[in-house]
C-alpha cells in the first residue's frame, strides 16, 4: 500500500444529487393524501455521501461531479460547504433539470421505496477532470458509472502515478455497485476495490467473504477488496491475501438505512489514509456505518 | 357588487408551499427503485396558485403569506416573481421547516398521491396583516384556514370599506374548502363565496347546484356564490339571485388536475375584476381551469 500523503485531499468523483426523504409509519395507498411530520432535505449521490463522511473524519475532502445551476444546486452545495467537503471543481449546467430522488420511508417495514428522476444532465467528462492538479490528492475514489469517461480518468491518474514520487502517488479505489453500468474497468485498475452487496450478487456471490475471495483474484497485487454486507457484516483481504471479516455493528433501532453503504466507503477511505491496520479499518467502517443507521442524514458520525 | 377600482391590486393571503410532483406511468410498489423521467418543482398552496392564475391573467396581484427562509423559500419566490406576482409582505421565519408536498402522479389511472408535510411554520397573524396599507388594493381573497387570525383580517378589511368611498372598497373573497379549518365565518362576510366541491359534500350537498342554492340563502345580501364540481363544471348565483351553470371544459386528454380548484378561483376573480356578468365569469373560469388540467403546471394559461 502507498503512504498517504500529509496536506492532500481525498477527492470523490461521482452523483452528486437531492434526497427528499418523506417519513412515515405505512406506505401511502394510491390516490390518498397523507400529512407527515418528517421530510428530510438532504444532499445524494454515492460519491458526495463519501466525500462528507470523509470530511466529518478529519480528512481534507474534496468533490468532483456535475450539477444543473439553480436553487437545489446551491442547496446541496451550501450543504456540502458544511460538511467541510470542497467543490470549487463541480461542473454546473445551465438549463438542465436537476438531478433528484424521492424516497418514502415507512418506518413501520423499514421500507425505502425510492423514485428518482434520471434527468438530462451530462455527467463528468474525461477533460473536465483534466482540469485538476493530481499534485493535490492522496487518494481519489471512483463511483462505477459513466465508466468511458471514468476508465479515462483512471488511466490519468496511473499514468500520474507512474511518474510521481513514492510519497506523492494517489490511492485510487473504484466502487462496483450497479452491474448495469459496468464498472469492470475497475477491478484490475484500482488500489481499494469496494464491492458492494448488489454487485457481488450479480456475480452469483452469497456472501462477503466469498466475494473478497472471488475478487481478490482478479484485482492488482498490491491492491485491497472490501466488501459490506448489511447485516452481515463486512470482509477484506489486503495485499497479504489474509482474510478479514467484522460483524455489523448494531445501532440498537435502525432509523435510516439510506447511504449506509456510502458512509461505509468514506469511512474505509478514512480509516485507510491513517493506514490504521486492515481488521481496524475494517471494524471502523463498520462502526461509522452503524452509527448512521440509527440516525437520519449523515451528521454527527464523528466518534 | 362593487366595482373594483383601476390600478389596485388583487391580494391572496393563504400558503405557499413547494410541490414536487413525481410522474409515474403506474404506482411504486414498496421498497422498490423507480425511475423517472418527469419530475417537477412548482410552488403550491391553494393562495400561492389563485395569485399567480389572476396576475397571468392580467390583474396586478399580490401574495401574503408566511415561509421559511432557505433555499426552498427562494425558489418558491423566484416563480411567484416569474409569475408578476408580488411578494413584499411575505413573512419569512428563521429555523423553521419548509412546508412541502410529494405527489406521486399516476398517468395510468390519474390518481394524485399526496405526502404533505405539515410542519412548524407559524402561519399569518392578523398583526402582520395590519402592516399593509389596504388603499393599495381592490380585491382580498382568504384561503380558508387560520380563521382564528383570518377572520380578524376579515373584519379589518369590513371596517376599511365601511369608511371607504364606493370605488375604494375592496371585494373581500374566501374558499371554503377543508370543514376541518372551521372556514364557516367566510360565509356571512364575504362578497365572494368560494365553495369547493369538498366542503359542499362535507354539507350534504351532492350538485353545485344543490350547493349554490343552500349557501347562497346564508351569505350577505350583496354576495356571490360560486361553487365548481370537477368534471361536473361549475354553479354560481350573484345578488339577483340568478342560478348560472356552465359545463366542464375538457382540454382534450386530462394530464393534471393539481390545483385546479385554485386556478379556477384565480380565474373567477380575473373575471370578476373585468366586471363580466356572471355566466361569462363562469364559462371563462371553466375554460382556465379546463386549460389547466390538459397541462402539467400554471404556466400559459392567458387566452
Amino acid at each position: 500500500m502507498f503512504q498517504p500523503g500529509g496536506d492532500k485531499k481525498v477527492l470523490c468523483a461521482g452523483l452528486i444529487c437531492l434526497d427528499i426523504l418523506s417519513v412515515l409509519d405505512h406506505y401511502p395507498v394510491e390516490d390518498t393524501d397523507n400529512r407527515i411530520e418528517r421530510q428530510i432535505w438532504q444532499k445524494g449521490g454515492n460519491c458526495a455521501n463519501s466525500a462528507a463522511v470523509v470530511a466529518q473524519l478529519g480528512e481534507q475532502a474534496e468533490f468532483i461531479g456535475t450539477l444543473a445551476t439553480g436553487r437545489a444546486a446551491d442547496m446541496v452545495l451550501d450543504e456540502m460547504r458544511e460538511f467541510g467537503v470542497e467543490i470549487d471543481h463541480v461542473v454546473m449546467h445551465d438549463g438542465c433539470d436537476f438531478p433528484s430522488s424521492t424516497i418514502i420511508i415507512n418506518t413501520h417495514t423499514g421500507s425505502r421505496t425510492i423514485i428518482h428522476a434520471d434527468k438530462d444532465l451530462p455527467e463528468l467528462t474525461f477533460s473536465q477532470f483534466q482540469q485538476l492538479d493530481l499534485n493535490w490528492y492522496k487518494w481519489i475514489h471512483f463511483e462505477g458509472r459513466n465508466m468511458t469517461e471514468v476508465s479515462q480518468m483512471v488511466n490519468a491518474v496511473q499514468e500520474f502515478n507512474h511518474s510521481a514520487s513514492m510519497e506523492d502517488r494517489i490511492i485510487i479505489s473504484g466502487e462496483c455497485e450497479k452491474a448495469k453500468y459496468q464498472p469492470e474497468y475497475f477491478i484490475s485498475t484500482v488500489d481499494v476495490l469496494f464491492v458492494a452487496k448488489e454487485y457481488a450478487q450479480h456475480h452469483g456471490f452469497t456472501t462477503a467473504k466469498a466475494a473478497v475471495h472471488g475478487f481478490h483474484s482478479r484485482v492488482k497485487k498490491s491492491a485491497t477488496v472490501v466488501c459490506a454486507w448489511g447485516e452481515a457484516g463486512a470482509d477484506a483481504m489486503g495485499p497479504d491475501g489474509v482474510h478479514h471479516h467484522t460483524d455489523a455493528y448494531s445501532p440498537g433501532q435502525v432509523v435510516d438505512t439510506l447511504g449506509a453503504g456510502d458512509t461505509f466507503n468514506g469511512a474505509i477511505i478514512a480509516a485507510m489514509c491513517r493506514s490504521l491496520p486492515l481488521d481496524e479499518v475494517l471494524k471502523f467502517g463498520c462502526r461509522v456505518a452503524g452509527r448512521k443507521c440509527g440516525q437520519f442524514g449523515y451528521r454527527g458520525l464523528r466518534e
